[in-house]
């Protein structure tokens, strides 16, 4: 199939514009409010919230809409979907528990990583993300260990399309550091970032990867700074997600090393 | 706002129809498969297609299209935009350590229960759901302890929508057994059941509410009956769910008992 701009559907379009509306920033917008935020007009907003309504999507009380719990099935059938997401949740539970840290799997979407299952652990000061969480690839490991074994193409496209910005005090700024960190995650098995994302963040990444050989996903386990330093937190935990990666590796497929 | 025909948009509807048709059955459908499943022809499901791949929800591979980690990114508007779901982690952290079961928040969605969040725990033999999981509200102790506290209307709608199939040997399967068992979780506090959704799963569940006093969510536990009695699991189970449901209501604003 090759696209064209007949086939597409600006109406469908607008409906995720408006679903995407909603959120922490604005959680029980008005109608007006979604306007402002999308850029539509209130009588578009109207229709679409209405015909969204009926699909059972969102709700509202008076002037206030809200999401549904139906939103949750979307994600649902991309789990149901995705026998990698199904076969990390062992992997991530036993990871979680040997490292006492909470434990991901990420996947690539456009320049962004998603979180596509997560154990947390109880802990006062925890990393606030979930299942549907987007994450810059070029200032996290998981983004490193995802583009280690992929394409030169979409490594490319990724590093042309990220914006550098300075998120923490050493975020990789520039197109060539990024390459050469990414390069060396193919040397040492796992990434390593600290202080990039976020001031005092550590997350240590290592790549999935199918039959093919291409990187598939990145399980990834994070502490702070205040827990630990740069080096006890690699010693510890580098071994554990390393092992854990090429286990899942092998089981989706992948026979070489 | 009042909802008419004219209101409806139907393109919206078609395009989440499509999205819906992917899943467990079928992970990476044809363009074919999808207009079978859907009963839409398969010109529009071909444009529809290329609609959501350039949203970024689906792509493909020749001739089969799967979704895309960005469906993920759907969900998480619903959690980020719910504030029961924030404040139900920790509790479900520490439930699924005190339990040594895994422990969840549902939420009523029609006459289902969905999963809102979970805290998976390791084992050869868990329960297989995860977050965007439907289960019927009337074979579930979930659906029990959400229509403990809802509105007539809404118990009514449950029940009236409700089909009753055997799904276990000891499935309720009539309104008035249904009503019953809604009526004793006010009394006792919690809903159990048992070979109801499936043979050999005991569930147990606990109502959370709001400031208004009404069923916002529902804490559970699950095990298996090879694991535990009904009356062994009660014993361990029930005091720590309606102690976490009741410390969840407290959160959410609920000031009665």
């Amino acid at each position: 199939m090759t696209s064209n701009d007949r086939d597409f559907i600006r109406s469908i379009e607008r409906g995720f514009t408006v679903l995407s509306a909603f959120g922490e920033q604005r959680p029980t917008p008005t109608p007006a409010e979604v306007a402002e935020a999308t850029g539509l007009s209130r009588p578009a907003v109207r229709r679409i919230l209405l015909t969204l309504q009926r699909l059972g999507y969102v709700d509202n009380d008076g002037d206030r809409w809200r999401l549904t719990p139906r939103v949750l099935s979307l994600g649902r059938h991309f789990s149901a979907s995705h026998a990698l997401t199904e076969a990390a949740q062992p992997l991530l539970l036993e990871l979680a528990d040997r490292t006492g840290e909470s434990a991901s799997l990420g996947v690539l979407d456009g320049t962004d990583v998603v979180y596509a299952a997560r154990v947390p652990v109880r802990r006062i000061m925890s990393i606030n993300v979930s299942v549907g969480t987007r994450v810059p690839a070029y200032a996290t490991s998981m983004g490193r260990a995802l583009l280690a074994w992929e394409s030169p193409d979409t490594v490319d496209r990724v590093v042309s399309g990220s914006g550098f910005a300075p998120l923490g005090p050493a975020t990789v700024t520039d197109a060539d550091a990024l390459r050469e960190a990414v390069g060396a995650v193919r040397e040492h098995g796992y990434a390593l970032t600290s202080d990039e994302l976020e001031r005092g963040l550590i997350t240590l990444a290592a790549p999935v990867r199918d039959a093919s050989g291409v990187s598939v996903g990145a399980l990834a386990s994070s502490t702070s700074t205040g827990r630990a330093s740069v080096e006890e937190f690699r010693d510890a935990v580098a071994p554990l997600i390393t092992d854990a990666a090429e286990r899942l590796s092998s089981r989706m497929g992948f026979t070489g090393h």
